[in-house]
């Protein structure tokens, strides 16, 4: 599976096609529907213990799970396969889990479109669970969000203002909020969090129509909790599912995703030609400097695309 | 100038030419700058009556205003000047006003991009302030901010509880909020109003960093604290436009808007083709129905564009 997954990260042309070769393949099949749940969380909330933690209460509930990462960083540096893993002792040692950085951008699409393919080859693999772990820093949640079923926020017990550091729009992503880290002197703070996370989301759009969003505390690190939150999580996967809600989102995403790889393959196809390359940034430059109009400098590149345009 | 924005508005591929012309010719000149304000709010907070009254008294500030109203309804309807001229009797009397809906979605681009060619023309005209409104419906707001320079929310008395039908996303784009109809019976509660925006605006990143979003009251049917709404707007506008925040907020929008047009372009080419657009539904609904990879189907249709790819 770790070849399939380098199959669809790669660039090359040919490996592009293999992939979607794979991709139709199993798409012929009758799907096995897997738990797609996005976790995302700012650095030092706990996110690599609460999904240890939780994953190994999945296994001991005979379900096997599968993590994958979407760290931006990584995107540069080239994946943190053993980050993860070193991050995941106990879980990346058992059979029932598989543990994978899906960073690569690929030549076609972003982050997300090639995590969403990734999700479905472990689906299809026989996983029941696919946790799909980003750090917060705003795109990459949405990323996550656009390819999940439920995208849950793990946070710290903080002071109240700490929930300004959520970034803007994230919070009407969410499905569900973990108030980690709920043990010893950090027990009372964690439910103060928790209500004051209740309390900001009720200024806010629930996620899902009618269903107030879930608030939950646990302490990963001392397995207190995460059972829980498993079963608040896969309750609300259920109650969505029932109301044909997941079957939706997910054929929605689909096209989402068929439009943006489009839009990809047609804008990246300036961008490879050397002189609309050049040209482009030419155009960016005087669009930019109020220099020529918006429409002028997209009449003029599209021009080149196709001269009889 | 109605004849110019016309122009800008429609779709034939002359015009289209002759509007790109204009714009360019607009933007070779040293551009005036106008202030250039959003204004949003659901039906029923007193739009047309705050705009009136606002617009009023910047004319007898010695200012010349443009109203440009952005109707997601009346994409549909053809427009509605009437409309608009009706429900601002006062102020389309003056000759130092301009009232223009521009709805008109034209053959390229979204709302907002023609919008902002609406804009650049009113400020090249002379106006002092272009005041863009748009009602409550979500997309419209964000494109409404996407081609202004500040973006304000008109909201009325109401408990707490309904702050939350704002729509998701729409109170981050927020600059400053303003709680009318603070006179008679609802003069208390309108208080109680802007201490509630103030409290949930807090748990939510400022729209400007550094920069607290100003919550005010007003009356705008008793012509009440309508001046110091725009003392307040226009300081902060100045605030950052000192900054430089007002010059890169508008070389984004226009490089955005570049991008937006020319995807627009793109994708335009595959529907306007009759059996490429056939081609292209049968592909989404392949990809919705979980039949074909989203992949796939984008690389079959680019195929389609360039067989060659």
């Amino acid at each position: 599976m770790a070849r399939a997954i380098t199959l669809i990260e790669s660039s090359r042309s040919d490996h592009r096609q293999a992939a979607n070769q794979l991709l139709d393949g199993l798409l012929s099949h009758e799907p096995k529907v897997a738990l797609r749940i996005g976790i995302s969380g700012t650095p030092g909330v706990g996110k690599s213990t609460f999904i240890e933690s939780l994953g190994l209460d999945l296994i001991r509930r005979g379900l096997r799970v599968a993590v994958l990462a979407v760290d931006p960083s990584s995107v540069r540096t080239g994946g943190s396969i053993l980050g993860d893993k070193t991050r995941m002792t106990l879980l990346s040692r058992s059979p029932e889990a598989f543990i994978r950085p899906t960073a690569s951008k690929g030549i076609l699409g972003g982050i997300a479109d090639r995590t969403g393919e990734v999700i479905r080859l472990v689906e299809a693999a026989g996983y029941d669970v696919v946790l799909v772990e980003t750090v917060g820093v705003g795109q990459s949640e949405v990323e996550v969000a656009s390819v999940t079923d439920l995208f849950m926020l793990l946070v710290a017990p903080a002071g109240g203002d700490d929930l300004q550091g959520i970034k803007r729009g994230v919070m009407e992503l969410v499905d569900a909020v973990v108030v980690n880290k709920a043990d010893g002197d950090l027990a009372a703070l964690a439910n103060h969090t928790a209500s004051d996370y209740l309390h900001a989301l009720s200024f806010l759009r629930q996620a899902n129509e009618g269903i107030a969003v879930p608030v939950r505390t646990c302490s990963a690190l001392h397995h207190k909790g995460v059972g829980d939150v498993w079963d608040t999580v896969s309750q609300l996967w259920r109650q969505l599912d029932e109301r044909g809600i997941v079957t939706i989102k997910r054929s929605d995403q689909a096209a989402a995703s068929l439009d943006r790889e489009l839009r990809s393959i047609l804008l990246r196809r300036f961008a490879e030609d050397g002189d609309r390359g050049i040209q482009r940034q030419e155009i960016e430059s005087k669009v930019r400097a109020l220099n020529l109009s918006p429409s002028s400098g997209a009449a003029i590149l599209s021009g080149l695309l196709s001269p009889n345009a």
